[in-house]
């Protein structure tokens, strides 16, 4: 099975591909450019959405549900958020499909049906959702409102990568609105913490907390806030973006609040959303060459048992042992699964929990249950060692702590190791080609610039991280003064 | 607040928008057809989907997804699933938006960004879904296939009412693959039982489980099971279905798999599902002329606590109380909500709670507390009782078990009384008019005459009790022979 997958250094692509479609986590579709995400995938995105869920409810949220479709009138009330977006947008046009008189059998749209107004099929919710809040919004005492959505939206995308890019993906959209500036700040660098927290506990993914530079906010925010990974190959992938809208969406949709001082006021807003884009992040940070490394967290399966014996009678002696097993693991909440199943050989299914990336693997061997044993395999490591059966299910709780945080460490060292401080403009070029990851340098701030350095070496601003010294020096491009270094890297 | 619901009696329509819009469970939206899900009524939705979604994964069903669109070519492949669902067809035909060049910030659709195959908006997944079975199916040992999809549809309604029949609403969609009919239809019904016991053990709405008679089948099906409920205006409702499709699916899309005997068959398919609808019903089922009445299982919040106190003082005082009784009902696994917002006053919050149909309000007052008593107060049948504040948190606990049965007792009752059997053209046709509900009664088996009732007196044919003994009588309206009765009613 696992000699069917390209290795990383042969085509880092195509592995990527390999992994994500023959470890059974999604596939191509009829649809141009839509994936469909089979159960192995949407059971690790349930996981993901579980805990989010989780903590966003503990922030204070609640969750609602805004129509799919945006009429065009309401979409580019906004103009910059409509300007940003108006090149991906699918366009709902008809409401009716006839029989085609040319074609028996066949279909084709019904021309009277034509929609007075067409609907944008949302690439993002913000105007639909500004357009209701205008109607749940009189006083200061209906703020602040604390939504999010848990939705499918669609941007017609020309290249798609599987989870990457995709025309349609599933992701959340918290949408917020607050009575002060100050307060929806807070709300966003809140949401950034609480992406940062799951990235790194429930990922093992380790993220950079940054703010945008002007030319890579989202449109129609005044500020965009992110956490960026960086993947196995040295690019980085944007995990998660928190924004300040400020007053953009209110002014475009005139919602406004009766203050104490009984005077109108404009609502400040923020979004905030991370999507299935995340799970292709997290395949591309751990996994290797053998297939898919899933930490034990949010992983579909945390354990799997496989039975080695022969004939029928061999499964039957070690059915009571899988059993007790099975239902010690059950009571300490592990996820497991004892594959009996005849249609295949042992080492058919060690290659394939390897591809799918089970953390932890138990065999159960007729000699060494004889006396007392069982062989356990890590998937991080791949390491083996043949422990007891007694008191095997607490051993297997305390290996899936230690694998979740040996993860996040070595992903951690990759990602540190590779942040390079770099002073010229010739060190900037050559990081980039021969030892790629982040860059910090120094930037003298303008778009200009920028976008010079994006045209020359298809490198972007990441991000200004959060937690940058003040330090003077001068831009790597035009020498200019600077007064802080910035994050750049090649990206997903 | 409750002054401004409209009574059942006076126009039970009015009363059902009231109840939806004002106790906080949806809105209309500035897209025709289209609902916004507000928090309230959101919680529910996904207290329901919880239970759903475990009772789903208990009976071996895991969740994927699938693309929201289906090109023309496969949306039409199943030739009478097309049909039925043509004339509701959103469809996408352009890709892009550009700027208007007679409308200065306005957007136009780019003619230039034309599909070349129109995508229907998933109205039912059946096609997406088997054209992507087709790749997953080979052998025997690749089957059942038993996944299950949450998800929006779209079906463009002309009437639409809020969660009963919408442009978009959210649903879960089951479909499975077998190797034999009989499998096949053994899934068919178990879903069913799923349903039946999801509403009338969480709902605390009793159904009847039937078969729908061929006119009335899903497009595509070769038998349609249902679950069909009785609302307080005697009109039914169907609250789920689940089909047999036998070949259908399989043989449009050419899957095939190879048996145990090596020969190629065609699959055996199935499908079922449940949507926001039932929301509609249970409103329906359990409401009173104050508003909302939920059943402690699902509803979002089980109990409120609202405090009577004068001052700061009063205030202070009583948080620790309320502290320690929260803490209880939370350690007992109770949702409920301690609100001591002082911009409104305690007759208010009586109202309001009332019409959001919370199953029990508890009243702490300064001078009851100096006895060690508080008063209970339940929505369903509005009995209050003082009781002792030691021990609340069990008694509270038992009161929500009371209150569940209670509901379904009533409602049981209430449908049991308008059931009624005619045997006579005159008595059917004054049944329906002076005592709605459900009339069991003989018809020849013809979709004739099933038509020809349908027409005379909008009733139509609910189902053919599953449990229906055989009785050979004669048809209500032609006279002819038959073997059954079965269940007409007029329908949501
Ligand atoms: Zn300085
Ligand atoms: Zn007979």
């Amino acid at each position: 099975m696992s000699k069917e997958i390209t290795s990383r250094e042969q085509d880092y692509s195509q592995w990527y591909n390999d992994l994500i479609i023959r470890g059974g986590l999604a596939d191509y579709s009829a649809v141009r450019g839509c994936m469909v995400i089979k159960p192995y995938g949407y059971g690790l995105w349930e996981n993901m959405r579980d805990v989010l869920d989780r903590m966003f409810k503990e922030t204070g949220h609640q969750n609602a549900y805004f129509p799919l479709f945006v009429p065009k009138s309401l979409f580019e009330a906004e103009e910059k958020n409509a300007e940003g977006f108006a090149k991906e947008c699918a366009v709902v046009t008809h409401y009716r499909l006839k029989n085609d008189p040319s074609k028996p059998g066949k279909l084709m749209v019904d021309p009277e049906a034509k929609l007075e107004e067409e609907l944008v099929v949302r690439p993002t919710s913000e105007a639909i959702i500004w357009n209701t809040y205008k109607d749940w919004i009189q006083s200061y005492r209906d703020l602040p409102i604390l939504v999010n959505q848990w939705a499918n939206v669609v941007r017609w995308e020309m290249r798609t990568r599987l989870f990457l890019r995709t025309a349609e993906f599933l992701w959340q959209e918290g949408h917020t609105a607050h009575a002060t500036a100050e307060e929806a700040v807070a709300e966003t660098r809140q949401m950034l913490d609480v992406y940062a927290q799951f990235a790194e506990e429930y990922m093992a993914v380790p993220v950079i907390k940054g703010v945008k530079s002007p030319a890579e906010r989202f449109a129609g925010a005044e500020d965009t806030y992110c956490i960026e990974a960086l993947m196995q190959d040295g690019k980085a992938l944007q995990a998660g973006t928190s924004h300040f809208l400020g007053q953009n969406f209110a002014k475009a949709f005139e919602v406004k609040y009766l203050t104490k001082e009984n005077k109108q006021e404009y609502v400040w807003a923020t979004s905030w959303g991370v999507s299935t884009r995340l799970i292709g992040g997290l395949v591309m940070t751990h996994s290797d060459d053998q297939g898919l490394v899933l930490p034990p967290r949010i992983a579909p399966l945390q354990v799997v048992i496989v039975p080695i014996y022969k004939g029928d009678d061999g499964k039957t002696e070690m059915a009571p042992v899988a059993d007790k097993l099975m239902a010690e693991l059950k009571a300490a909440g592990i996820r497991a699964k004892y594959d009996d199943n005849d249609n295949q050989r042992p080492g058919w299914k060690f290659a394939e929990y390897e591809l799918k990336g089970v953390p932890v693997r138990v065999t159960l061997g007729a000699r060494d249950l004889a006396n007392g044993v069982v062989e356990l395999a890590r998937r991080d490591t791949k390491e083996k060692t043949t422990v007891p059966i007694e008191g095997l299910a607490q051993r297997i709780a305390d290996l899936l702590v230690e694998i979740q945080g040996a993860m996040f460490a070595k992903a951690k060292a990759f990602r540190d190791e590779r942040i390079f401080k770099v002073e010229s403009w010739a060190d900037f070029e050559r990081t980039l080609d021969e030892t790629p990851g982040f860059v910090s340098a120094h930037w003298d701030g303008t778009a200009e610039t920028e976008a010079a350095i994006k045209e020359k070496t298809k490198a972007t601003i990441r991000c200004i991280p959060l937690d940058n010294p003040h330090e003077d020096g001068v831009c790597i491009l035009t020498g200019k003064p600077s007064t802080q270094r910035v994050l750049f890297a090649r990206a997903y």
